[in-house]
């Protein structure tokens, strides 16, 4: 919860506006936490996620993701009983909102400042003014400004490169917010990812930011810099389930399938997908030396220690595990169990469909 | 349920056991599918799914993975119902069966003969005589004999190379079931990777074959070659949510948290997370030329098409993708629906906890 009230104090000293991506955690219990905090505003990735937030008593919530216009009928639900804020990139997506909403929302413009992945280029005026025209002829789309994703931080590991990232993006958009600004006075400028709300130090410019991650931060975060190891705030208990002597490994029960396969590379080009902590009686220790989990499949994972770290663990045991990315770990696991002992839940299930033949 | 047909005469005409693996599909009803054609005994890799399908009908179970001591109570309880088979590698394992099983199981030692994540090595003579004594001793504990999975033919695309793993597999079992067939005339020889199962015509020399992924294939098999492209029986369908026409990519609603973050390396060097087809009434196409699922991030799919397939696509048009991995994204989806329009259930949650700090 420290990671919560640190987030919360750095964006009151900054005077933006703190919507957490509430996708990180996916729980309820979790989401009073912020609430404890004073957070009121949230953000999630699906329509599913924001029906399950709202069924909690979140009444403001963005879903940021490009709106899926095959989940109207969602969406109309949701409108008529919370504040939703949806997100574009297209013109077809604002003319079918604006065909079968029944129900106001907010509706943003994303933004590409730079990541690649999706959003409207920055410097592509006449695609944003087309797009800010089109919802302005529509009565049940209110403009509310423009928001950023830049996931291009992830892959940096300098406080300098990320420092020049944000700068970039807030400079695109202060750009867009002049553009604009006479006709919509009060358009808001998001900007959401967990290294820039965590390593930058005076966040101005924008209006609102959104970072998920850091709730429970993860390897990944702390090579980037985002956070140490002590900030780390999730863990996986893996039970021992075979030890091999011979080549000084033991294997978890605990594979892709709980921690996905994300890794990180290290400097001598070793692969880690997770680091070994000591598990104690209100949590556990920081990253032991000599132990690492090496590759992981379905469900195996497969930990290289040193001998006198090998002879420590027997069968049975339960092993600590820092994953390298929490969203996904998080995403697998459908449940927590806090150093405290408290059950929390984890939203299950995903809307897609898988066919089968 | 061509792929089921296929392997179940298969394993006819070979006068093997087929013992399917579950986890690919992890659904009752596709159980009742290899029930349909005559299966009665399934493999799963955990005690949950073991208790999932104990109570969908399936009395002889083995869960092949190091038997994980920390689920003695759920393992007893299912004693008692079913006829359980258990794995182990360590000795310490053994004991602790021992000391707390109240009822009969089936116990198969777990070798090692190439693939090197887990199992005794099977030249290893010293740890297997001294295990099987151990075994012997207990009453509770019936020696049933040995079990392999080579893995390492998942990393192959030659035929050849494919039948060397597993006639060296096989060579090494019968020398273990020559040591050990005075005292057990009953011991049974298992093994089960779907390349090995799919590719080799003739396969003597084993008791038993325990193949799941063969039952949907996916794009990893194809590649090595256990499948056509037509046998590929799972297919997700997704959302277009963002069409960015400057760099002829499409997004949609369907990233790693869907579909894992397997990734197919082509020659070219380029990565492919998935092929893209045409979704028809019955089904779907072969993969289409000219476009594929070339990046993932947690909930985007970026796919990359020729100029006529990205005109082809409408936002909000469902996108048919081929699964690199199907066991992941099966385990990720938690449901399914047939081309014929029925739902089928996937067993939800994972036993493993996350703590929360």
């Amino acid at each position: 919860m420290q990671n919560i009230r640190r987030m919360v104090e750095k964006a009151k000293r900054n005077r933006v506006r703190l919507r957490p991506h509430f996708k990180t955690h996916q729980s309820a219990q979790v989401g009073e936490w912020f609430r404890a905090h004073g957070v009121e505003a949230i953000t999630v990735s699906s329509v599913r996620m924001a029906r399950y937030f709202a069924n909690h008593g979140w009444d403001d919530i963005m879903i940021a993701f490009p709106a899926n216009i095959l989940e109207l009928e969602s969406i109309n639900e949701l409108a008529a009983r919370i504040k939703l804020h949806l997100v574009a990139v297209n013109q077809e997506t604002v003319a079918a909102l604006a065909k079968h909403l029944q129900h106001p929302v907010q509706l943003s413009l994303k933004i590409d400042t730079g990541y690649r992945r999706t959003g409207i280029m920055a410097t592509n005026y006449a695609e944003v003014d087309a797009l800010v025209q089109q919802i302005r002829e529509q009565d049940k789309l209110q403009f509310a400004g423009f928001v950023v994703h830049d996931g291009h931080t992830y892959k940096q590991t300098d406080t300098d490169a990320i420092q020049t990232i944000f700068n970039t993006s807030v400079y695109q958009l202060r750009l867009l917010r002049e553009r604009y600004k006479s006709k919509f006075p009060d358009l808001q400028l998001s900007i959401g990812d967990t290294p820039s709300c965590s390593i930058i130090k005076t966040i101005h410019g924008v209006d609102e930011i959104r970072p998920g991650n850091f709730v429970f931060y993860d390897l990944t975060q702390q090579r980037i810099g985002s956070c140490s190891f002590d900030d780390i705030a999730v863990c996986m208990a893996c039970p021992v389930v075979a030890k091999h002597p011979d080549r000084g490994e033991l294997i978890l029960y605990g594979g892709s399938v709980h921690f996905s396969k994300d890794v990180i590379l290290q400097e001598d080009a070793s692969s880690v997908y997770g680091r070994v902590v000591e598990l104690t009686e209100n949590g556990w220790s920081g990253p032991l030396e000599g132990i690492e989990v090496v590759s992981l499949s379905q469900e195996h994972g497969v930990v290289k220690a040193s001998p006198e770290l090998f002879d420590k663990y027997k069968i049975g045991d339960l092993m600590g595990v820092l994953p390298v990315h929490s969203c996904l770990t998080a995403n697998l696991m459908q449940g927590y169990l806090t150093t405290a002992g408290e059950q929390l839940e984890h939203l299950t299930g995903l809307p897609q469909r898988e066919l089968v033949s």
